[in-house]
C-alpha cells in the first residue's frame, strides 16, 4: 500500500530532512504544499494538491478537508484543534471514517514544564530579583527571605485537565500538592479530584495556584472573567498556558490592580501578538511569555517522530496516538 | 528535669511567642541573650548568661560554647555550620558528650525548591521575557519557541549531596533526569550515582545543570574555579545555593563572558552583600538572588517547631534530628 502524504506544516531544517527520509523509508509519497507555513496558529491556505492525499499533515483548511473524501487521516501538528472541534466537522469525518489526530503528546511535556517554571518563578519571587539586577542592585536579604513561598503542600487547580494537566500533576507529585482538575466532563478515571466546569466556583476559593490549560472552544469564551477572579482566594496566582480567548483580560487586569489576584503569568494572550500599548505589559503583577509554552529546541524533530510513528501504526492497522476524532 | 535554654536567635513576632509558649509547656526556662540577632550569617556575640544554660539555641560564639562545660546540647538555627565544623571543636564536644544539631531539615525543602526554580527559569528563558516586558515588549514567538529547553531527561550534577541535594533529587524524579551527586566521602547508601569530590572532573563534562550546595569548609575554598568551569560541557548552566566562598567569581565571570557557562544563577555570593559595582551584576548571563534559597514565609515557625520537637526528644532521651556532632 503506497500512501500519499500532503503536508502544509513548514518544518525547520534538520526536522524537514528527517520527515522526508522517514516517510520515504515507509514507502510514502510526500506532497509539500506550496502554501506551507511555519506558524500553526493560523489556518492553512487552500491547495488543490490535497485531492491526491490519503493523509494530510499540518493544518489543512477545514473546508478542503471536508471536500476531499479520499482523505483517510488528518494529522494536526498542534495540540489545540479548535478549528476542527465542532459537531459538523466531527460528523463529516465520522460519516466517511476519516481519523483525526493532534500532537498533544509532543507539547504536553514542555507545556507542563513551562507552567511549573511560571509557578516556581512566582513562588520564589524571581521576577523581582531579575528586575533588581537590571535596576537598583539592592541586597534584600533580611526581609526578602520572609516574603518567599514554597510550593510544597499548596493547592493547585488545573482548568482543562487533559494531557498537559496530567503531566503537570506528575511534575507536582513530589511537592505533595492538592491538585484539583476542572474539565468539561469528568470521566471518572482521573487520578485526581476532578469537578465539571459548571462547578468551578466550588474549587476556586481553595486554590493557591490556578493553571488555565483551556482550549479555544465556543463552550468556554472568557471562561475566566470577573466573577471567576472574584471567586479566587485573595492573593492566589493565575497562569495561562491554554488559549487567550478563554480569559477576559480587562477583568484580569482589574483583579491584579486590586490585589485580588497576586500574580498572573500568561503565555497565551488575546490578541497575539499583544500590542505594546496593552496595559497588561505595564502591570507589575503580570508576566508574559509570547506563546512559548509548548516550544522547545527539538520541537520539530519530536513532531516528526510523533507523526511517522503514527504512520507506521496506520500502515499496520494499529490505533493511532492522540486520536481526537 | 528542668532545662535552661539560652537563645541568641532573634525570631520574628509570632514565632517568638510560639517559641516561649512551647518551651514553657515543656518545663524549660528560657534566657534570651541581650545580644540576639536575626542574621545568622555572623557569629553571635559573647554573653555570660550562657553559663547557666543546658541548651544553647541559635549561633553561640564558638569560644563560649567550648568554655561552658555545662552545655549538653548546641542547637544551631542554620543548615550551614562552618564555624563549628572543625576537628578541635568536634573533639571538645565529643570529649564531654555535648551534642550539636543544625536545622538542615527546615531549610532543605525551600533550598531545593529555589534551586529547581532557578533551573526551570533558565530552561524556559524566563529572565529574557521578564526583561522584555520591562523593556521593548517584543513578541518573540516564532524564534523564541526553538530557543527553549526542557528539563526532562537532562543530566544534573549536585555538588555537596546532603539534605538539600536529596530533596532536589526527589523534586527531579518526574523529570527522569540523570542525577549525579558529588560529596566529600560517598557513603554507599545514596539512592543515586555519587562520586567523591576528588573525581568531580569525571562528571562535569556530562552535566547540563550543575547545582552547587557546598558548605563553607576549609576543604573546599573556591572549589569551583577556572579548571572546574573549563571542565564543564560548553553551554551548561551553574547554580549556587551553597556558600559563595566555594566559587571563584572572577573565573566564573570569565566563563560566562566567553560562553563556556551559558548561565549562572547565584543565591550565595562572596562578599555578601555583593557590592553594586561588582561586575557579576552587569553580566547578562548571570542572575542573582540575595541569599534567599532557604527562606520562606513560615521559616521562623518551622525553626521553632523543629527545635521544640528536638527538645521533646532530648527530654525523652531519644536521638535528635539533624545531629551533626
Amino acid at each position: 500500500m503506497s500512501l500519499t502524504v500532503w503536508a502544509n506544516h513548514e518544518l525547520r531544517p534538520g526536522a524537514r530532512e528527517l520527515f522526508y527520509d522517514s516517510l520515504a523509508r515507509l514507502g510514502c509519497r510526500v506532497i509539500q504544499s506550496a502554501k506551507s507555513s511555519r506558524s500553526v496558529l493560523t489556518e492553512g491556505e487552500s491547495d488543490p494538491a490535497l485531492a491526491e492525499a490519503d493523509i494530510a499533515y499540518g493544518q489543512p483548511p477545514l473546508r478542503d478537508a471536508v471536500a476531499n473524501p479520499k482523505l483517510r487521516w488528518i494529522a494536526l501538528s498542534t495540540a489545540g484543534y479548535a478549528r476542527y472541534d465542532n459537531d459538523g466537522f466531527r460528523a463529516a469525518m465520522r460519516a466517511r471514517g476519516t481519523v483525526v489526530t493532534n500532537a498533544s503528546s509532543v507539547f504536553a511535556g514542555p507545556c507542563a514544564e513551562h507552567a511549573l517554571a511560571m509557578m516556581m518563578c512566582f513562588t520564589r519571587e524571581l521576577p523581582r530579583y531579575i528586575l533588581n539586577k537590571a535596576g537598583p542592585r539592592e541586597w534584600n536579604y533580611a526581609e526578602g527571605r520572609y516574603s518567599l513561598e514554597t510550593l510544597a503542600g499548596k493547592t493547585v487547580v488545573i482548568l482543562g485537565y487533559g494531557a498537559i494537566g496530567q503531566r503537570l500533576n506528575g511534575l507536582l507529585a513530589p511537592f505533595r500538592c492538592r491538585v484539583i482538575g476542572v474539565r468539561r466532563q469528568p470521566r471518572g478515571d482521573e487520578e485526581i479530584e476532578v469537578v465539571p466546569e459548571a462547578e468551578v466556583a466550588t474549587v476556586l476559593p481553595l486554590a493557591d495556584h490556578i493553571v488555565n490549560c483551556l482550549p479555544d472552544t465556543p463552550a468556554s469564551p472568557r471562561f475566566c472573567g470577573g466573577a471567576f477572579f472574584a471567586q479566587m482566594r485573595r492573593g492566589a496566582c493565575f497562569y495561562n498556558i491554554g488559549r487567550g480567548s478563554t480569559v477576559d483580560h480587562a477583568a484580569l487586569l482589574r483583579a491584579l490592580q486590586g490585589g485580588q489576584v497576586a500574580g498572573a503569568f500568561l503565555d497565551a494572550l488575546d490578541p497575539e501578538p499583544l500590542p505594546p500599548e496593552h496595559p497588561l505589559w505595564a502591570e507589575p503583577r503580570c508576566q508574559i511569555t509570547p506563546h512559548l509554552a509548548g516550544g522547545h529546541r527539538a520541537q520539530d524533530e519530536s513532531l516528526v517522530r510523533h507523526f511517522t510513528g503514527n504512520v507506521q501504526r496506520f500502515i499496520g492497522g494499529l490505533p493511532l496516538l492522540d486520536r481526537v476524532i
